[in-house]
């Protein structure tokens, strides 16, 4: 099945456009567990245990992973291991390098760690993409917008509307989607119009303050899977308390709704 | 000492502009030493061994390692802590995240690995790259404009300029480089026009047939320090035999010596 596919079929089934970014942070960690390779492991997967039923598909952030060293890598891979039977993973690690150095990221990701997708740069343009896009049973999302403010130092005014436009050529195995901030939903319009039925990945609703009822009018197409709407630590960090995993189902459930409310009233 | 510094005494003391990619693929290494762990380690540091008189600074690609898996990980730690006390590392991974993620792969790569310096990517822009510039100790290389027929898409023709200007203007610790790909020499004119002395790493003289001769001739400055030439496959593949070490030290030497040649009669 490609990875659309099974990404659509957790959205419409689970009725939820929701994704959740999986971060660890040993400073915010629930204070009872322990700081180890397995405290780290245990924190996600209960998150996860306690979220998947209004959860699309996960987002680890290959960042705070690096950051814990050899074990946090470890963590990754058995966490990705337990998740992508279920719910698609989506490994957010941005990569971005020539042809064939490309190709030993995909490899590493698509293969090593089994992600169902991945986040890409466009820096380097099609020549180091195309070897993702050649796994065409797995989701491309390629950086079009990002939700910070270093967005307007080369994106803005018109390079992310020329990314949307060149990744939308490019999508001829209809495997690439894209990384749009709802910071910016203005913008997000402009994109949607240029990309068809596109999926878009959208950070930018929780702590950055993205504007949730603009993000979603703009980005909704007639697509069947338009777009999935992205928190990490608004979930994750809900409570450090020892109902953590209970929070954090609680905090999901309501933005599932949240976001399920707003799209009725379009 | 700062990085540049650091660099800036291997490339004075031992008269070389040469960086040497430490890029592992186990199809191409030399035939009698195990594809393991064990063995790849010893494949490169015996490569390091032999060229380091020749070597300002070597560049390894995570790609490579990560492709390898943990083990190629546990490879590129080990690697680093054996060179970094003699020889200056770039941690070639071309990262590129927004501020908080970029914070955590800054201290995966100059904390937990060790680098002395990093290669990443433009796209997010300023407030992505600023905790990667507060390691005021260390060098980061800007992605400028890439070796790759992908740099039409993007970076050509105008990207590439803006952000060679920018980050000429974020450069008040002098820890900021640009990657300028040797297969645009004319290009590598404009970028040192609007960059004062900033360092350059200079990929594509080998197998991606940059023009050295051009190259240098442009890249060249007043400054003490104004680039490294990078090589790796030509090197570190110069021999798959049991001379592989010898002949990846005749290589480096070839290439440092055929550098300052064309230098001194520029």
């Amino acid at each position: 099945m490609i990875f659309f596919e099974k990404l659509g079929y957790q959205v419409f089934s689970k009725q939820t456009f929701l994704c959740v970014g999986l971060d660890p942070v040993l400073d915010k960690m629930p204070q009872h567990l322990p700081r180890t390779q397995q405290g780290v492991l245990e924190f996600l997967l209960n998150i996860v245990k306690q979220t998947k039923d209004y959860v699309a598909a996960y987002k680890p952030n290959f960042a705070y992973f690096e950051a814990l060293g050899i074990s946090g890598l470890d963590v990754l891979c058995e966490l990705i291991k337990e998740i992508t039977p279920e719910v698609a993973v989506i490994g957010d690690a941005k990569r971005g390098d020539v042809g064939h150095s490309a190709q030993m990221y995909a490899k590493a990701v698509f293969e090593g760690l089994g992600c169902d997708a991945i986040t890409v740069s466009p820096y380097l343009g099609q020549d180091a993409l195309k070897p993702f896009f050649e796994y065409t049973d797995r989701g491309i999302f390629i950086l079009c917008l990002t939700s910070n403010q270093g967005a307007h130092d080369f994106q803005l005014p018109n390079l992310y509307l020329n990314v949307a436009k060149k990744a939308y050529q490019w999508n001829v195995s209809g495997n690439i989607g894209l990384v749009v901030g709802a910071t910016f939903p203005e913008k997000i319009k402009a994109i949607r119009k240029n990309t068809g039925q596109m999926p878009f990945l959208i950070p930018g609703v929780g702590t950055q303050g993205g504007d949730l009822e603009r993000t979603l009018l703009y980005a909704d197409s007639v697509s069947k899977l338009p777009y999935l709407i992205n928190a990490s630590r608004s979930i994750i960090y809900a409570s450090s308390k020892e109902d953590y995993a209970q929070q954090a189902r609680i905090a999901a459930k309501q933005l599932r709704d949240k976001i399920n409310s707003l799209r009725s009233s379009l």
